[in-house]
């Protein structure tokens, strides 16, 4: 949780973090800040025991005060003053820019970590070259991830609560997709259509999806999955638009919201099949809900993080599927892992993965998305649920909604 | 234009670019796709005289080939296979896994760029790793960012299309909250209500603006501004969700919206005041519609790229505003620079700002905003297109709207 951090950085000897980029989608400025804000570029230092401090530039102050947080103006830091000392060289400029804002910030020597999501080029080549020019100065990368990822893994109160809201505005989405396709018919040649008899495509429930996600406020940054058929049946296929939905054939649908700005996400999948499912399909995923259960069961403080992942292949193994540790690089049964820890991002820690022997912890948000595969045969299914592991240790699901495969269709 | 990366890779002695990431939000990536793809982590391959080659995860297999590059699937190189040779740490098989990568690319010696929109800590880590354990290896981040943003700079027909698309659905949305503040009358208090009497926020005309962005398939991935008398004077502010709208004060109403899943952009501007404007407004509102025509002339293939900004300011200072030349880091007047370019990212190159002697070039594609700030007044004033200069040089702006300044109420 974020109060570990001071702990984390005092452990591996960090003097402090910095954090720079946009203030939203930066997964871990917008964890410092508490929620995205719009700053176009902004650094926040953390040092140990000390509050947060938001540097940002002149024109974006009235945001930097909304966030709460200490603020100092860059103005002072502008490139400009940097460029007589470094003989009109631009990038020079930037290294005793840089540097320049380092030291403001009593980090210009010692052991910083240094993260954010930015354009990988020219920070790799700027923090070369400001270690270059200040032998003192260790910068440390993948420690700073290390940590917040440490932190990150566990969530405090209101940070389940941001997820479970993320949740309920999901599963309202979900409900209202899956009443407007109940109020659809079976048309010619196995296709659905409207009242009207115009066959309606997958673009079209896309796009209603888009108008409530709207409605409610929250961004499809990584859009969604809504696949038919053989699409369904590779799991990140996201689904041809131009597709007439189809009776009888399975549709994986996973929406993964996020918080306006890049903030906290929710991940939701079920699997439909619209007027009848066939019997094959129905058995595949009454198999799916068996793993889903005994996956569920093992998310719990103090099991190993794979143990949900094992219990989900027991399972489909039991019924001769393929799993991923039985027929590694298997594009049939099985083919993924368990589910993914969730936050600020869709994929965080923990992995709930073959050989991950680390234990689950109250406060972690993991995903349980078991699934059976077979693109041959037109059949993909995923059930998935965010699930938060309370103080009690114990899995609770953040949004329930049924995980049944038909949706009947009218008349 | 993109046709001009080979020759820029053979100018600047590069062996190959490398790009890495995922398939959307991610502009170098997107720029050698073509479009944004549903791919979570990705490298794009770009040898001199070659067609860039997409190394994709088995599960995105459809997603990658439907950009239409030549694929190579990365299953081969899961970290797994590499974590006997290092020992089973993580981060050494991560190095391994790279130099595998770079060896398969052809491009695991000798000078490579290398950027992408990524977390900066464990690439900055990894990359410096790589460049240890591979002596013959020269990996350049910000050459690879130089010559992806000459390249980027200029617009060939097809991305010019696209921006002048996204365009047409910007005036759309502005056009449409145009008409429906229209039909809102002056309520108690110099607030505006709507048919019911009720007092309209800033929040719901946000709203508005976000279903109809949903409705036409377009993101608002930095969100909007509209901002209303004192926050309307801090040109960053993105405006108060909670405050009523009211009669005669000027608001500021910038939109940026982005093809779906991070594609390209348009930014737009323009300043209403509702019902009626008070003759210091309207007179500053005309002051900077004729800073926008001076800097529009000057927006032409072989003048300077400071040329337009330098026309701004003369006519604004003429009228006794301060701007950023003759009072730096002034928080009054004209206080930014006239325009910047606009792609794949809000904020491109060139910028039209102060000290800029670069031509202007056929192909580039900038933004046009003047504008004046008094926040003690209440007063923000800005007005901004997006323009194309064209084959001959000349100044298109890509969707035209009235720079009208009063939007009068019902009644």
């Amino acid at each position: 949780m974020k109060r570990d951090l001071d702990a984390l950085l005092q452990e591996h000897g960090l003097d402090g973090l910095i954090i720079v980029g946009p203030g939203g989608h930066n997964p871990a400025l917008v964890y410092l800040l508490g929620r995205p804000a719009h700053l176009t570029d902004a650094w926040v230092v953390k040092k140990p025991g000390q509050t947060p401090v938001l540097y940002h530039w002149p024109m974006e102050r009235d945001e930097a005060a909304r966030t709460g947080l200490p603020t100092r103006d860059l103005a002072p830091f502008a490139l400009q003053r940097f460029l007589e000392a470094a003989h009109g060289d631009r990038f020079q400029a930037q290294v005793l820019q840089t540097l320049a804002l380092l030291d403001d910030a009593g980090l210009g020597q010692g052991r910083i970590g240094l993260t954010g999501r930015v354009e990988l080029g020219p920070h790799l080549s700027l923090w070369q070259a400001v270690q270059a020019a200040r032998p003192g100065l260790q910068v440390e990368g993948r420690l700073a991830q290390r940590i917040l990822r440490a932190a990150r893994a566990t969530k405090d109160a209101a940070e389940v609560e941001r997820i479970r809201r993320m949740g309920a505005w999901t599963v309202e989405i979900v409900g209202r997709v899956a009443e407007r396709l109940r109020g659809l018919r079976a048309g010619p040649e196995g296709l659905v259509v409207d009242a009207a008899g115009e066959v309606v495509t997958i673009g079209q429930v896309k796009a209603w999806v888009r108008q409530w996600a709207a409605e409610l406020g929250v961004e499809l940054p990584l859009a969604m999955i809504f696949a038919q058929g053989y699409d369904a049946g590779v799991p990140h296929s996201t689904g041809d638009d131009a597709a007439a939905l189809r009776v009888g054939v399975p549709i994986v649908f996973d929406l993964f919201p996020q918080e306006a700005g890049g903030g906290y996400f929710y991940d939701f999948t079920r699997t439909w099949s619209l007027g009848y499912a066939s019997e094959r399909v129905a058995a595949l995923h009454a198999q799916v809900k068996e793993a889903y259960r005994a996956a569920l069961a093992e998310v719990r403080a103090g099991r190993p993080a794979e143990a949900p992942y094992v219990a989900a292949c027991e399972v489909l193994e039991g019924y001769g599927h393929p799993t991923a540790r039985t027929r590694p690089g298997t594009q049939e049964g099985f083919v993924h892992s368990l589910g993914h820890g969730l936050g600020l991002e869709i994929h965080e820690h923990p992995r709930l993965a073959a050989g991950q022997r680390e234990p689950l912890l109250p406060g972690m948000v993991v995903t349980v998305e078991p699934g059976l595969y077979y693109p041959a045969a037109e059949i993909g299914i995923r059930i998935e649920d965010t699930v938060w592991i309370d103080e009690a240790g114990r899995p609770q699901v953040l949004a329930e909604f049924p995980h049944d495969l038909v949706l009947p269709l009218r008349g």
